[in-house]
């Protein structure tokens, strides 16, 4: 199968399936450099940072485009091709979010109050942890492949999952921590920064929400 | 058929994802008390009913996964697959938006400004109607399975799933009303508490849908 | 094929999801005499615009439920049928998003800043062109069934769907400046009627990217 894959396009479809997500969670870390300027205030950095996200994600897109048009029809799949398409676009919506993210924090010029900052930066790092474990879980799928999807590989997987959960379990707690710490602080910050400011804290949650549901596609793909 | 689902996991898949729908509810319905005790300003109170709708949802987690991944190969089901797993996930969305929900309103401290109190209640009520409705649909699953999908129970099934429609519009025209009312108290109250209770009651519809979308999903089951 | 259709509900099923389509299209262009009333600020216009969309989008799920439950079985099908079904159903979201626009600014009687006006007209104008554009292209779904999802056909509706990214990226592009205009009015404008203008503006966004999504959809219909 590997070489009748190579021959449509270079690598099997679980190959370019990792590559994307690699492409995906690079653009979520994208996210790091872009909060360490918000942090300090310079908004010209935050502006190169978001520029990184943005075509980052496009980058990803493009793989996402290819990927799906290039699959073969079913009867060459070892898996359920609506599973590995819904995968896909799971992949694919956490680059998105992170886009979404970069582009509120620049097109606001958001500020992070202080004592937010720390949490904050805790925070967004658990939630790019999800990505990462969702990465580790997806960079088995050759593996799963190949032995069939039985046996001891599917533990190891299972385990990962379990991290991936885990991870985005911590990413809940720790974000009604920090609305906590905001709701103190809304007297002093202006509604409407306020309102943006819950959005953030919110999206980077979706961030990790989106990470764990691919973890829960591949479940599925590797439950059929 | 009965017998194989039981030895399997004690009793058809139609009947887990009916136990599954019955903790569901009880999830929506946990919210009742929590937000009486936050109408009586008893954040203790409220504390443990949010426990409580978290813990109800940690239960229906676990229900929807071991159904998931017990879930028999296509070739055993009275159902498609992939429609099963769609009205369980439709099912699982009403107890997440309740443990938001309760989320929400506990981790501000939220209060209910006086005029809206009744007025919420009775909406809250409505969306909870809603999911009580999606549950007695849900409910009638086996006995459709029984009858091949065809005849009288199909007529029933369709009456029960046009009630949960009129229950739906109900909280629609009823969000307006209170959206409205809100409107009118917003120069008394701070903004970012404004908009959190725009959120809450939007969540609260949310709640609704949500269950209609169960219905719905029921509907394609019974279709196909 | 035509004939069998025709006995069940007098035309094929690309044709009645075609005239689905035409109903959604008609649903988002109602927002246009809706907010030149806005403009105006006449609210009694308002309210009739409003009550027409919801209309519009009441024959237009009437339709899809039509269509739905009298769609044939599978094997009688020149295309998947879970395909044709997330077609109509991304169809559907757009009038459910017109509809929630209008009923938003019917809600409030909202007020549009007088400098967001125009751009804010161009940009719903653009994100109705998103409809448009997917409309032009589900209208081409005859000639593809026809033509066996082959040729030259193919290359004409891949032209659309670029067209329609590219209107899409304009919506994208005029939403951010409308979003920068709108901060610069914040300090004047009532902090919960600011995070409406936001939620509005971001709420048309949406009316765009769900077109896109429709044409993404007939994508993944070509190419299976």
């Amino acid at each position: 199968m590997k070489s009748y894959f190579s021959s449509i396009f270079g690598r099997s479809p679980v190959s370019p399936l990792q590559q994307h997500m690699a492409k995906v969670l690079a653009c979520a870390e994208a996210l790091l450099p872009l909060f360490k300027a918000v942090s300090e205030g310079d908004y010209n950095a935050v502006a190169t940072a978001q520029q990184r996200v943005s075509d980052i994600e496009r980058e990803a897109d493009a793989l996402k485009k290819e990927l799906r048009d290039k699959l073969p029809h079913s009867m060459f799949m070892p898996f359920d091709r609506a599973d590995f398409l819904e995968l896909l676009r799971a992949q694919d919506r956490i680059a998105n979010k992170s886009k979404d993210i970069a582009g509120l924090v620049l097109g606001r010029k958001m500020q992070l109050p202080e004592p937010l900052v720390d949490p904050f930066m805790d925070y967004l790092n658990r939630a790019i942890d999800a990505s990462r474990q969702a990465k580790n879980t997806v960079d088995q799928l050759d593996e799963l492949v190949e032995t069939g999807f039985r046996g001891a590989e599917v533990e190891v997987v299972q385990e990962m999952l379990d991290k991936l959960d885990a991870i985005e379990h911590d990413t809940d707690r720790m974000q009604v921590q920090l609305r906590s710490l905001l709701q103190k602080l809304e007297p002093r910050i202006p509604p409407v920064d306020v309102m943006f400011l819950y959005q953030l804290i919110e999206r980077v949650g979706s961030l990790a929400d989106r990470a764990q549901q691919t973890g829960s596609r591949l479940q599925i793909l590797m439950a059929r």
